[in-house]
């Protein structure tokens, strides 16, 4: 990145997030129908690349099936409310009524009430029993406690996420995860993160894992900024990790690590800047909370706005916009990239004259000021 | 332009918009008198360089004898209202009342209406019966339906206009248009674009194209940026298409292809801005649109809010400001550059020290940062 | 200035406004009662170099003595409103009550009036009969046909203002002013202005103007950005003309013209910041506009937004804030930047460390980017 | 610093504020408990390093115990309401139902009671019985007058802070504070600011202090940038400081002076980045002045909102967030980065992967444009 000074003792790069850049159109074009948005990772082809984030708000037991159904991957928060409680409905409904300046202490409230290991056990198996690909995320800090769980109720893909994830995690405890070890064992693949930097990346990707997530994980209502003043933009960080893939694959003679963007994917522009720079599939929350049938029915959390000592999110009120389907696949009623994003990601790919989505990371964009 | 690196994978050019520059007077001032405005593309002069958007909102069969009359070109959408209705004077009614939040709902209903050859000979017909230079456009995608319908009634300047307009198109279908090849075959000068790069420019020039539309098209309501990702800000697009204007004239032993800026200026500060920048000429929507007698009654939309699945515009309401004329020629009561284009345009030019359009793309900018 | 390519076939310098810098304390202070403010220009002394703008709510013949009283310079615009009427006390109770959204209008009809003569005369003569240093102002275009009454009458400043003054200004009628032999033939110092760069400034200096305005004088009401896209931020002119001053002492054998910022001054903070880029003295308009005892009554206006058919301002609400006393002098009662100015730029000395106006134009700035 | 050019007469160097900056996580993360805040000054040890701002609306006799009681420092304004009214609940009962619109107006006449050494004397004396360590302030313009009174009633660490503070003051009087002189006599450490640069900052080190404050000392509510155009943003300032620091161990052999970085630290994440980018303290107001018993009851300001004739900041009504308690180390029920200073400090630190105070120096950090 460009290097500034910020003071004699400080030099910084210079990061961009999905605003600061945009999309150029090569000079061809592609018809829509001539575009292919398959994401495949370890053994499984999805025929698109837009994830499901795994937050209560988006993917519940239930609305899987819907993600599933359009060929997509959604990722069940293995921490969330449906591990603490039995049926967490009367929560969500509790939730969904919240008035929003109280929100913080009822969902600290809600959230205090422990995991239990056999909840993990059920919901994994309630989603095996769908028949479709299934994942669950824990963070790193249960990863230890619950991982055999999650192993023998037998997810497909296990997902170890949290805002910042590191390869080498200091500790004196020891009920701590030796990532690369746990990875080594483990008989499904393992999607790991958050990370921004091209170390941090790189380091994860030697864990052995089959995927990275780029970003802090923080949805459209995470105030890590403000709290912890750690942020990287997005674009940056997807651009960084994207670098870190392609040196790993070198070093590692061939092994190709799926970058996931994690964060900061509102609009549908943004899934298709996340590709063009660099990234292999997106993580999207908010777009999907704003679905009818999610089951935070227009209200968005993520678990660090449950934190107990230092919450780091706000419950927001986004309103719906229409079913799962079509935000997923359309048709829109509205002009503002929160509906139909398959077809928007593959209008962009055609509108810029693109083939697959990894022809597209190679699309030109340009950084616009203000 | 400026290269910066997003992160270790990408780079990018830093672009501007038209906000992000000014104009720099010259060591010169002129009378406005001496000020001359004509732009002139193929066998035809304007008495001035501001086209008429081909927009329903702005373009009717009856408008066009407004912007003739005061010596401008006006091009009509061959594929919006005017040509899937008979009588669209009540949609258009329909249109001006529409409850803002329902707009996008009723535009894809209204436009549902399919295209009739027929009507496409009958409007051009009704512009030819004016006795004013006659332009109509189409979209790539239904220029090789309609285009013999279009040139049997007889345009004089066909104008084939997109988001984004390439050369080369991919295809698997049939009916796709060789572009080349139909300029060539065609007696008519045709306009063609968007386009927002030098390479894209230099192959649409490569057709035979007698002008070319820089930007995408999008008046003051669209958001590619937000649907697609897709943008390139209209102050480096001008600038980086008239270098292509300048080698094209190079390589070809003489051919001066018109470098028409098309889209976001709002005011007529941009106007002035496009031509110093590089443009021959602008196309101008929303400034029109707010006329007391344009069709859209100070409503504005363009065909991509019609779009079944993913409208990628809004329509907005801009409120009135005064007749065509008005806002053409003056005189103006209003200090926000909405009115009196023609006026703000020589008094720019007048005001910097340059006598001509082409004198005029030689003026000093600025890039402001704020 | 920093120079960036804007698009292939144009490259822009990067220019700055007074938000945009910041003045850097040196390794001293100093006491405030140290600090000498004294402007001279010409055979005068003024005690602060704040100079009320030549407009119709700041500037009428009885505010003149205000600005006096504190030691300085007003400018009485002789195309204004007293210049027309012989009365003008009806017109300014009536704009002192228009409908804001009826101003442009009312404006234009009221500044229909011609100027006359003979008015020009008997205002300044009223000026010369409060015995302090008279100054007046007249635009370019009207030089030629006034200069004379206004010399008979016995100005002691004369002051040329227009958006853009040029010293080769290219017309075909006979009526036009030669700065050059103007100035030579005139007996009292001229004020010429506005310009924005190194160039045009060094062309006004040798024409044999005492001072120069720098800016276009549009007040915190004009949109000629907006109108006809021409900017010059503030910072980056003043800096600019800086140097022409510098290079043409140099060229001339030491001849010192004064830079006079115009405009964009609308805080204290602002005054402070164009000395310490290179000004000699500023002219502020809106800080006086709200003095209780200005002719505007906390409205504010400039000819720009009187003219019949392209207005490139508009009537603005400031509101009153204390007398022009208070203003200039203080003490203050509020935190904003509005009063006590000459207070605030002594402070503002004083806390970087410099002595006089001529030192403190050595002071360090930054440049925030946002 | 990048230097850019302002105009051909003044070049600048580009300044980042907290804002402009973000802190990227390292490749290790780390246990919260193995962070060590522990920051020392002279002899003085606290178990943190956030100050509590000599400001009334956060210091009070009373409420010095709540920052003592969490093991931190916190400064006790003698120029304040406290050394001028024997008994001030009264005036801060009116203070904390003012209208905001006439808060400067009745600060000014508040704050017009002259200062009296004798309380400054008695509040020290009151601080000493509380058993803590004791900390006052002056500004360089009163400490020449009271310094006895402070050093003859005990104080651990004095305090010399004003907007600016030089260590080569010019002055004609003769009441004028040798800094060097001063507290090379003095038997306390002493810390003194503010200053913004690495040369003010240098000299000042020079002169024997223990601290030095980066920064205006403005809080939320100054205005120094409007009212004087003086400002240097803090995330340049806190490095060109901090190099400073480096430099002089160098040239005195050692002598490790405390940059505190003062002003500008409204939530949680800018406290980190004060740290990460060379702080070694910092000073803190507007987040204290939200505790339920902090002495504002939720309004905060500072002196410079008193002065009576140029006041340079306002009376803010902040709310109140929770007890001083709360606010110092949780549990926080807000995610805006206002609540549980310490404990973000901690988090932010363990994700990042650093140890202690000295060790996060080093954190990366990136510019972000927007």
């Amino acid at each position: 990145m460009t290097d500034v000074e910020v003071g004699r003792a400080k030099r910084a790069r210079v990061a961009y997030s999905f605003d600061d850049v945009s999309l150029v159109p090569s000079r061809r074009t592609r018809d829509m129908e001539l575009v292919n948005l398959n994401w495949k990772i370890d053994a499984y082809t999805f025929s698109h690349p837009i994830i499901a984030a795994p937050m209560d708000s988006v993917v519940s037991p239930e609305s899987t099936k819907s993600f599933a159904a359009a060929g997509g991957l959604s990722i069940l928060n293995l921490e969330g409310i449906w591990t603490r409680y039995e049926d967490p409905t009367p929560m969500l409904a509790e939730i969904a009524k919240l008035p929003i300046a109280e929100a913080t202490r009822a969902l600290q409230r809600i959230y205090s009430e422990p995991i239990k290991g056999e909840l993990i056990t059920r919901r994994i198996s309630e989603l095996r029993d769908q028949g479709y690909t299934v994942a669950g995320s824990l963070s790193p800090q249960r990863t230890a406690q619950f991982a055999q769980d999650v192993v023998k109720a037998g997810v497909d893909i296990f997902v170890i996420r949290g805002t910042t994830v590191s390869a080498e995690h200091v500790s004196e405890g020891g009920d701590v995860l030796n990532l690369k070890e746990f990875i080594y064992k483990l008989d499904v693949p393992v999607i790991v993160g958050g990370c921004a930097t091209y170390t941090a990346a790189l380091h994860l990707m030697r864990t052995g894992a089959a995927g990275v997530l780029v970003g802090f994980g923080g949805g459209a209502a995470h105030t890590t900024r403000d709290v912890l003043g750690v942020r990287v933009p997005m674009a940056s960080a997807v651009a960084d990790v994207a670098a870190a893939r392609r040196d790993y694959m070198d070093e590692s003679g061939g092994r190709y690590v799926s970058v996931i963007a994690d964060g900061s994917m509102g609009r549908s522009g943004d899934v298709a800047k996340a590709i063009a720079l660099g990234a292999d599939a997106v993580v999207v929350g908010s777009a999907f909370a704003r679905a009818t049938d999610a089951p935070g029915q227009g209200r968005h959390w993520g678990l660090e706005a449950t934190h107990p000592d230092l919450p780091r999110g706000e419950m927001v009120e986004l309103g719906t916009a229409g079913t799962l389907s079509e935000i997923l696949s359309g048709p829109s009623h509205t002009a503002d990239g929160t509906m139909n994003l398959i077809g928007a990601l593959r209008r962009a790919m055609a509108t810029c004259g693109y083939q697959d989505l990894k022809e597209f990371q190679r699309c030109e964009v340009v950084v616009t000021p203000n």
